[in-house]
């Protein structure tokens, strides 16, 4: 069963507002598994919205309106749509005394205009969910169209009430369907569909999406069948297969981040970390502090973007400074052993690199990084090259150290 | 002059994440006097997407569209295009080089898959951003079509830099546009109009757009005319009315962000600084050191989650601690003092709060927020009550910090 949803609104088409609407029913549509094929978003303009109507039956089996069942001027979608789809418009008693009824109860005096909200095409079936705005459904030509007020949280009630649950009962004896996204760092959009195009088994019957999201990359597993625990173990193993080929890239079977990988980690193993920042700024604080209940594990951190205060602070040797630099490997182990003793932790992390765009030499190019780990085994320090602005070069930077340390507390 | 947008990915027309290039491109577009009639969502379905490619080369002008470039086997756009258009694609040598290049600066190895890259319809233009994705141009049919990557940075870069600038030169026909973009913070929305209305002369030739971008808002001014000399001062003098209705709330006449103004004012005033952070953890930090030479004024901070941190680094007395607590005007007071002495600069900011979710109390609900400014003339500690998410609270209070900060180097 393929659908489409269209909404109308200036509010829409002039960007002013997003369309939640649209998004809200294709998320809840899919998460049921029923395909949405396409939605389209118009402004208050009547022979376009005809034009989409048309379309739409041709292709869908169901088709969600929302917008313009208001009682102003630019409410055009009732008789619209009366007039592209060939049918009278009646005026609906009972929904007509429901109008009254309501204006009464907030002491309003009834105005002529107000009449135009009861007016439905005929066959059509008003959506009453009491306290709210009415909708109304219509079988046209082999399809469900359903009506649907503009206002978010009117249209996603009547959504919930009416829409969905219709349509999952009329689809029923279909098919069931599953997702899952993944989060995956340290491989490239390229390598991932490489690994994910040596799982051969993938191939049959599995929906892979790609999503880039700097510096991650996410990738949905859908799935649809007759049984939801046959779907959720085949997922379950899918999972496992992918895990299997590219090892700790995969960032855990949930959709959790990796600063709350990285908490639950330490919380696991009851550990507390500390934190020397120089060239990501504090954004490795930022991220770990996101997290609710991260000074359970995470006492605190230093910026030390001075020499000074890298040796004021975190007892890095003046001689380690001149003799090889702010940004070098003798300068992160210092950071890394100098935070963890500094806040009492076990574990020290330290980044100090080049973020740009000055300060960069032939020798240590700009997206020259340092990252040293300190722990109760001794300390460590890898260098990495990153490219991008100053903004992107940080974020990997407090990404990549983030992830060293998930790696470490597996 | 009407146009569309379609925009394609599984991503959206499963509701996974909003459309946010469509809603981009169409508050541009309308801000700049250019019409949108209609914006299309597709899954990665190359029929469908060539039926509405086909159907919108008939009623509109131009046409954006986004997603579906890049290199794996979801992104089907640029072969649909071709094929619905009836043009042959042709390797693009220029823009082959510049992916190998890409590689080899990244150090990444070649694979044969990138070519498809460089693949675009004959008549197409690539338009190259320099540093991020392309994208390309092609008139067919009398209008002008534009192919843009789906992430969203990208495809705003190239929107702004080449697709937006074009149709308002091909629109106005001799008509120059000028527009500026002014951010506010510490008005609302509703203020800020009230404050708007008021300058009558506005009327007349702007459009103005607000648009809330947490915890900002924004509001750009468009004027047209003969000449960009005038247009330019128009606006000038424009701005200089708002600056005089609501004061410091503008953020300054371009388009600085805080973090820049902040450090403007430093670097004018010579002037050095620390930061203490506990509730924000980092996130002032962070922002100080995205602006390029930050370096040169901002000494570094301190992440004081524990309250032990605050006495070891800080030397806030562990009495003012214990009877006051870590959330008081005596503790901001003195990590305020502390972080100036201990990185020997003239001005210490320091915030200490409840982020929630947990922590809150009747005396000190979730929100509870005390930002202290130490500098040569004394130190200062004001109080605030801050709502939202954690997430919120923290960019709440670093934005109010850093604002305080600004106004006080005025």
């Amino acid at each position: 069963m393929q659908g489409e949803i269209i909404t109308t609104g200036t509010e829409l088409i002039t960007g002013r507002v997003g369309d939640f609407n649209a998004r809200y029913a294709a998320r809840r549509l899919h998460e049921s598994g029923l395909r949405v094929q396409s939605i389209t978003i118009l402004g208050d303009n009547a022979p376009l919205f005809q034009d989409s109507l048309t379309q739409a039956l041709a292709r869908s089996q169901f088709i969600i309106i929302t917008g313009g069942l208001g009682p102003t001027d630019d409410d055009l979608t009732v008789a619209a749509a009366a007039q592209a789809l060939n049918l009278r418009l009646f005026e609906d008693e009972a929904l007509l005394a429901r109008i009254r009824r309501c204006l009464e109860e907030r002491g309003l005096p009834w105005e002529d205009r107000y009449a135009r909200l009861a007016q439905i095409p005929e066959g059509a079936m008003v959506l009453d969910p009491g306290a709210s705005a009415c909708g109304f459904s219509l079988k046209h030509q082999g399809a469900w169209l359903f009506f649907l007020p503009g206002v978010p949280k009117e249209m996603q009630h009547l959504f919930d009430s009416f829409v969905l649950p219709f349509l999952v009962g009329f689809a029923a004896g279909g098919d069931f369907m599953r997702q899952r996204t993944l989060r995956l760092f340290g491989m490239s959009e390229t390598q991932l569909q490489e690994a994910v195009n040596k799982l051969g088994e993938w191939q049959e019957g599995v929906c892979v999406g790609f999503y880039p999201n700097f510096p991650e990359n996410h990738l949905t597993l859908t799935l649809r069948g007759q049984d939801p625990q046959t779907l959720e173990a085949d997922l379950d193993r899918l999972t496992a297969a992918l895990s299997r080929e590219v090892g700790e890239v995969l960032l855990g079977p949930e959709a959790a981040t990796l600063e709350e990988l990285v908490g639950r980690r330490l919380r696991d193993k009851d550990l507390t970390l500390a934190v020397a920042e120089s060239c990501t700024g504090g954004l490795i604080c930022h991220r770990l502090t996101n997290v609710p209940g991260s000074s359970d594990y995470f006492m605190g951190g230093v910026v030390t973007y001075s020499n000074l205060a890298k040796m004021d602070l975190l007892r890095v040797p003046e001689d380690t400074l001149e003799n090889k630099g702010a940004v070098s490997e003798a300068t992160a182990r210092a950071m890394a052993l100098g935070v963890k003793e500094v806040f009492h932790t076990p574990l020290g992390l330290a980044v100090t690199g080049i973020a740009g765009p000055a300060g960069g030499s032939p020798d240590k190019p700009v997206g020259t990084v340092w990252i040293g780990l300190a722990s109760p085994h001794g300390v460590e320090a890898k260098q990495y090259r990153f490219h991008g602005t100053r903004e992107e070069i940080k974020a990997l930077s407090a990404q990549t150290a983030m992830d060293w340390l998930r790696r470490e507390l597996k």
